[in-house]
């Protein structure tokens, strides 16, 4: 069994996917592709790294995590394999992986492109744009027929690239932010239930826009159609959601661009 | 070879789909998982349950069909298995499997959600919000590894949920809906071919916005580029067309929204 | 190993590709299905033509790939199977395999359809609208499954349907088109890089809605972000692209309809 996961931000119009998958099948024709998403927006490390943290750990033990959104592709920014007790995850260090960093222990590679390009020297030099078909895909797919992460890169000790947290104002209050907006249109904060139950507290209120928020629901279902309400996601981050509607669409919210407000109280 | 083909509306650029495909690897990792369509509109039964219709019967004998448009998450909908002669069927009880009722001889299960859970320990407990990753996406990983569906769920002799098909206002006319409307805008009607043939009816036109069509075409070809034409598409169901064009878009329908006159004639 | 690539303008809301699928799986379970896009611009040959070139060759030795964008389904147009040293192809004889003629050794069968219909019959009756579910993707299941292509079809001489390339309105002017906008917006042009070398020319000037570039990037971030470049893409054709951003949304382009002047100077 050799599973690949694959996130992106190519989008399934193109050939992009189709070439990765192309190459990772050339170099190991056993491997299986799952297709997660490629409708990261594009460019959205933050989206791209709450997604990843979203889905990796329900996979099987020794399954390699593909994952390129990389608006630096080209410039000095390194390209990564990194080990975790369960899995590999491969793609750019620009913070993709925050979340794995804070979740698991560790041990990051930077990739040697010479140590791949000379498994893929019967196809094209390797592109300055196109890394995920070049150096990440087919990184992934050597791991996955077992090669060992020493023989594609050299271990790297210094901290890698993370994405920031909340801010806590006091202790009673978190500055938020929107980290997705999902299919849905449910709005998905980086406000973690887990992080909350660390300091022993819990929601009071939420405001977003001036919609004020005072209970935490258990369903969409619990508030009447096309009523707003918060509850904690399948993921275990805060959501604003509409019952059967879109919360994205009725508070005219975007990715990165509304702050909201949460006031805690002790647990 | 245990093929489970998976439907929804969770659409693909979250990592919704990617959590059921690996929690179905987690239980059983010969599993072939044909993604269908997650960009059925949400929470739409009515187009979810005429796509299913579509393919299912073009599957391997054996396969298992997941779908899962479930506006009623959380609340008291019952989460079935569905089997036939051929397949499995695993999802809510809203609906979504009315042609399989209609077309298959059948036996229901309520999945007994405590009978799942103990595969699924080693994750979260159960969530409020995502029965696909939480029951459905296990129950047909369970299956497709050869577990008996009396090992799952209970049988359940009341009649299911069902959805309503056309109506027919007097033995020459059908009042008819919009049931989906697919990406070359084509517009499907739940006016059935095999329906009007029991009648021993045949098509003499079909009004829709005050467009008269008086001619059912075999191919869209038939007709002018950007014409209006009906034809029976290719699940035997009425199409209302526009040659190399939007159908949609021309007449401005949506889904669900306008009524369709379809006047009959002796066959 | 029998994969099967699928390029096709069939969209991924409905059940259309997953019928194609079920028809694949029925006739050859041990097929592995790889869908490239489906999200082709509606009955954009170029395009589909463009995408394809951009990934096929970077599948293993033996690779099927279906590819349907048919806007003459139902027509005259002849269903093709092209075998080269590597692949087989399997679609419309409409212009979609341009750059295989192009840059391929090739050997044309035109598929005949009571060949493929006598595999098939257990299911309905041939369709007139949908002929990826009743002629190619069972050509392609059939060829997987190591059929030999004269059980399928009758060899053809005469010369396929290919569409033209960019214009040389003299030996240092090119007329390019825009055949394709990626997932991105960078806009994908007709110009390759292999026919300027062939002329002992490179680019001087790129001219796009009297927006003028006179240099040719090597990566997207080699300009300030926001800021409009040319590079060569990762297929080898020219594009059009913004640091971060859409050209196609900056320059308001669409497929088909904005000219493109290329000059050239001396190598």
């Amino acid at each position: 069994m050799s599973i690949i996961t694959f996130l992106s931000d190519f989008g399934q119009k193109d050939g992009y996917v189709g070439c990765v998958e192309g190459m990772i099948l050339s170099l190991n024709p056993d491997a299986r592709i799952i297709n997660i998403s490629h409708n990261i927006s594009p460019y959205q490390i933050e989206q791209g790294a709450y997604v990843l943290m979203s889905y990796y750990n329900y996979y099987p033990k020794g399954t390699i995590h593909l994952a390129v959104i990389d608006p630096g592709v080209g410039s000095m920014r390194l390209p990564l394999i990194v080990e975790t007790k369960n899995y590999y995850f491969v793609g750019p260090d620009n913070g993709l992986f925050s979340y794995i960093f804070k979740n698991e222990k560790y041990q990051i590679y930077v990739i040697a492109i010479s140590k791949i390009s000379k498994h893929t020297s019967r196809y094209n030099m390797l592109s300055s744009t196109f890394h995920a078909r070049d150096i990440f895909g087919p990184a992934a797919a050597l791991l996955s027929r077992g090669e060992n992460a020493l023989n594609l890169g050299e271990p790297h000790s210094q901290k890698p690239v993370t994405i920031t947290g909340p801010v806590w104002n006091d202790h009673n209050q978190i500055i938020a932010k929107i980290i997705a907006i999902d299919h849905f249109g449910n709005i998905i904060t980086n406000v973690a239930r887990s992080e909350l139950e660390q300091h022993i507290k819990k929601i009071d209120k939420v405001v977003i826009n001036d919609n004020i928020i005072d209970k935490i629901e258990n369903t969409y279902s619990a508030v009447p159609k096309d009523a707003l309400l918060a509850l904690w996601g399948s993921s275990g981050y805060l959501e604003i959601s509409v019952n059967q509607g879109s919360a994205a669409k009725n508070l005219n919210c975007k990715i990165g661009q509304n702050i909201i407000e949460v006031y805690l109280k002790d647990y």
